[in-house]
């Protein structure tokens, strides 16, 4: 009866998942959002499609996580709180400490809390979780599962910028990427489905949501991807820039009188992306019922979106002189056929096609929508974060 | 008797080359440098392989140009000013207003110096020289052409920021690309070397010098460029970074203690690049030698640098579907045999593929290094900015 549970928690949300393991069954699984503010809202689901809802407030983390246990117990969705053996975190930014997930001890602990700096939105809560489930369940085991960690396998070449080197000397100034869970599963997945060694795959993987990037992942390695930094680089997303010239920075802020450059690093987060190039949305439904209608801003929009993920795919394919597969997941990536269609649209000279109308028919699961001739697979992965951090405490745990 | 001669002013120089048109002969050529400065130094290429060079002060353009000209006449290369019937001036940035080379007027003078904004170093010396020309021979047809109006021809696509839209609106902060003169004038001779129609074809041009660009021209038309709202973005170049994550701008300022942005922009375009990661030299031809001795740092610089050259390329055959041919050009373009094998080494998958011996032995001259079998045509071809320059001034004065 070991069970584990996967903990992604942001500021104000903890969003988990109960799976029996080894067998990766979900047992149960939840959010409890607006945690801190009022009228918080607790939900699980569980059993056969029951569902439990409850509006209450919930001051913070560490009350949110004895609510959910309790509530567990409640539900006789467990027995007792001795058959919860691990608990997975997903934490945002790693740095150069880790390279791969690892049993949080206080010193991991200590080390998450001062990379704060690299994902000030993120890390402090990751931090508020796990202190949370220290605390009560102190015992079993407890794992940290990094965004970053997976592309630590990129060479040099590729994490570099090419600034001073002293930037990255002392500052550790470099790329570092994120979504790693997420790109790794789904290579991992689209290896077995290419029915070949991982080692000998070369695999794109785009997990294009609300945030987006793209992976270069050869051998079962990251060796690329577009986020950098911080997750701000790269494609353009709901509501962040992507790639920009830095010198717009300067130019903007003086005709803006914008005075700190915080405040325009964080309309280049908030309020850029398809949000400011249409002014409509952040959310790609939207924009693509305003594209169906004609909108030129939309129409831009689109365009821009599917061309900078084609771009980077051209890009990787050039970083391992190859490619065996195109994987699209995460919210836009499984849903939006209209993004997929757009992005290989251009792509005839690689040799990569789709099937137009199986594509338009393929939401949410998974399939092949490369045609038999094309030279590259192209498939639809649903992602799982999840389950990724459940098999890291069971693997960490041994 | 029509002579037109060709001219880059910088901020304490001014480059020169004086042609036979429509012969396209270069009569005598030469540059002032160190104008304003004190021991300025006066330099002619003449006749049969003849020199002639002064140090002396030369106190602004005005002088430098009157200079030129009284010494054209005593050298007898021109027997009066009248048989100068034309000049071309080059500007670096045209902005929105000019989508091809121009007669120079009031008005146009008036927005090249208006648009110094966006080019804060050249386009102030640009209107320097402008100013000296139609102050000194009054009555010649004068053409600006500018770095910029080649690639006027960009899809919105490509020339968009997924910035909050009225940035552009109001302030047409977008990208504008530059080197066009010299991404044209190789293309142009690509075509012919292709034998094909230059509307049929598909080419990426490499203009790689101290700074760097590349160029997909479809047709003949630019369709998209490296560079970006300035010269800053894009490739790695000699100091400047080319594409970083904007976010860590904020980072580095504040572990640096820089205060204005500005600043730190200026690091960007001044002591990074290939000179930022070594610490050695900005000029290729050092980190060449550095590399071939073993320096690490030198070899991480020698393989940043052409990993995105090869990024921006495979892009760029995304954006076209396809490419007939890629050309080098400029100082590391036409000269750096190792640069031009390292950037197609990968490129396997795409089918292209060089003769590495050949390759070697081109310096400076042009030459198409591609093996029988590759997909797509390799050329080295020396670019000439000058004649471009003269030819637009004899095709505005008709």
């Amino acid at each position: 009866m070991s069970k584990t549970i996967a903990i992604n928690a942001g500021s104000s949300s903890l969003k988990w998942q109960l799976y029996q393991m080894p067998e990766e069954t979900v047992i149960a699984k939840g959010i409890v959002e607006r945690i801190g503010i009022n009228d918080s809202i607790f939900t699980i689901k569980y059993g056969e499609g029951e569902k439990f809802n409850q509006t209450l407030d919930i001051k913070d983390h560490e009350i949110a996580v004895q609510m959910l246990l309790d509530k567990l117990i409640d539900l006789k969705i467990i027995g007792s709180f001795d058959e919860i053996t691990g608990v997975g975190h997903r934490v945002v930014a790693g740095g150069e400490y880790f390279k791969d997930s690892v049993v949080i001890d206080d010193d991991v602990l200590a080390k998450i809390e001062e990379l704060s700096e690299f994902a000030p939105l993120h890390n402090p809560a990751n931090a508020m979780g796990i202190k949370a489930f220290r605390n009560i369940l102190p015992n079993i085991t407890s794992v940290a599962v990094f965004d970053t960690s997976f592309h630590a396998t990129m060479p040099k070449v590729n994490y570099m910028y090419s600034l001073p080197k002293e930037y990255y000397e002392k500052y550790a100034a470099r790329k570092y990427g994120f979504h790693g869970t997420s790109h790794r599963y789904v290579s991992e997945r689209a290896a077995e489905l290419l029915g070949k060694p991982l080692a000998e795959t070369k695999i794109i993987t785009a997990h294009i949501g609300n945030g987006g990037s793209i992976a270069a992942v050869l051998g079962g390695k990251s060796v690329d991807t577009s986020m950098g930094f911080t997750p701000l680089a790269g494609l353009t997303m709901g509501t962040r820039s992507g790639d920009v010239d830095a010198s717009l920075l300067p130019y903007i802020m003086e005709k803006e009188g914008i005075a700190n450059i915080n405040e325009m690093i964080d309309i280049l987060n908030k309020k850029s992306g398809v949000l400011g190039i249409t002014g409509l949305s952040s959310d790609m439904r939207d924009i693509e019922d305003a594209y169906a209608e004609g909108n030129e801003d939309a129409i831009l929009a689109m365009e821009i979106y599917t061309d900078r993920i084609r771009k980077y795919i051209a890009q990787y394919i050039s970083v391992m002189d190859g490619v065996d597969a195109i994987v699209f997941t995460a919210g836009v990536g499984e849903n939006a056929d209209l993004v997929r269609d757009m992005v290989i649209a251009n792509m005839s000279w690689f040799g990569v096609e789709i099937d137009k109308e199986l594509n338009k028919k393929i939401h949410g699961k998974e399939a092949e929508i490369s045609t038999a001739d094309s030279r590259v697979k192209v498939y639809v992965i649903p992602t799982d974060e999840e389950v990724m951090i459940a098999r890291d405490v069971e693997r960490l745990s041994k």
